[in-house]
């Protein structure tokens, strides 16, 4: 048995997520499914993190053990043959034992996408929110650069948490064009975390919200005072650094 | 009654091409059954040209003859909210009542995507043709400049066609990064006709083929001689000029 890195790139717009659940499709079940095949054995694999349905990966990172007689470029062509057109091996190779995929994560990064223009183009409706109406870029990147702290975020996720602290060591945001980019690194996130701080970057743009707002929401911890969860599939995780 | 000229952008990845057919879903049918809904009428729309199954488009025109009291920019945004996102109205208005899509379009622009790398993302597969294997491009460059002629092209359609002469103004090969990236624009197309030129330059990419033997095609007039026809999903409709 070998242990193995992988770093996956995917398009989820047709999967129910990363994590395997019955009778859906989702990256986990298909690359498990593709290993299975391949190795002759049931293989289990460990995702840096989970990505929930419709969420995209251009560095999703995940680990297993397998038995194979291939080298690692043989073995990822193996994989790319055998998996769906929407994910994508980009790197594989072989790591110690002791590595872990979600314990030893330094820092992750994901990457909103926003559309913000009168109408949406046909090939990009499935990677970014379409927001029709005028933002204020000024106030929202301001209040972007107040994610950057470390800090209980409990009031910008939807689940409860046992330990909600987490240190953000970027959160920007810029515009391209038609297009805002919000860019978050942290060492970790809460569930739906990243969805949540962008509802709330978009409540600053339509100025239902000030920058000047957002200290009082952390200093509150609840779910309620914030925004609602933007939609999944203006969200990519961009990379994990080891 | 008025008279309409449509502009359209759609990914054609889940479209059985243009064409009305019954029981599949196609581009026409749903403009018309939209159509149809907001005019309380049955409405008859006539392309520009159809396009093949998964071919795309960024302007594909169209005209048709509808009863509304809406002005252009309501009625825009009207079809817009109901037709499925991977179909955009991108420009609409009112014409003369002889305006015809078809006859009365001058030149008609595709382009064709090749992704030429060992691997490709899951973000464009949908939209480029993936060629992992090395391609010469002088020589693609050069023969693609041999199809700027007026002459016929029955070597590079799959039809019989009786009137096979048509005049192509340009006809030009770019490589940017991985990507290269093949222009046509003509008076008409034969059917087939762009994806047959790009499985030619394909062979001439791959060394089976020569420049020079794109002279002997035409010559002959048999498509035997030709190459096989690239897929459809590299495919795009760029614009149509009146």
């Amino acid at each position: 048995m070998r242990d193995y890195k992988i770093v996956l790139s995917y398009d989820g717009t047709d999967y129910s997520g990363w994590q395997r659940q019955p009778k859906r499709r989702t990256i986990q079940g298909a690359l498990e499914g593709v290993l299975a095949r391949i190795t002759q054995r049931d293989v289990s694999v460990v995702g840096a993190g989970r990505t929930d349905a419709g969420v995209h990966a251009l560095g999703q990172a995940a680990h297993f053990k397998a038995a194979v007689r291939m080298t690692e470029s043989e073995f990822r062509k193996a994989l790319n043959a055998l998996l769906p057109d929407d994910i994508r091996v980009v790197d594989l190779h072989q790591v110690a034992a002791e590595f872990h995929a979600r314990r030893d994560a330094k820092s992750k990064t994901y990457q909103y996408r926003i559309w913000n223009a009168p109408e949406i183009s046909p090939f990009l409706f499935r990677y970014a929110l379409h927001v029709p109406f005028p933002l204020s870029l000024g106030p929202m990147r301001l209040a972007a650069r107040l994610f950057e702290r470390e800090d209980d975020f409990m009031a910008f996720s939807s689940n409860r948490e046992l330990h909600p602290r987490r240190r953000v060591t970027r959160s920007e945001l810029r515009r391209r064009g038609n297009e805002i980019i919000y860019t978050i690194e942290a060492s970790g996130f809460l569930r739906y975390m990243v969805r949540t701080i962008v509802g709330t970057l978009l409540e600053v743009g339509r100025g239902r919200l000030a920058p000047i707002d957002i200290g009082e929401l952390f200093k509150n911890r609840t779910r309620t005072l914030a925004s609602p969860t933007a939609p999944a599939k203006g969200l990519c995780l961009l990379k994990i650094v080891y």
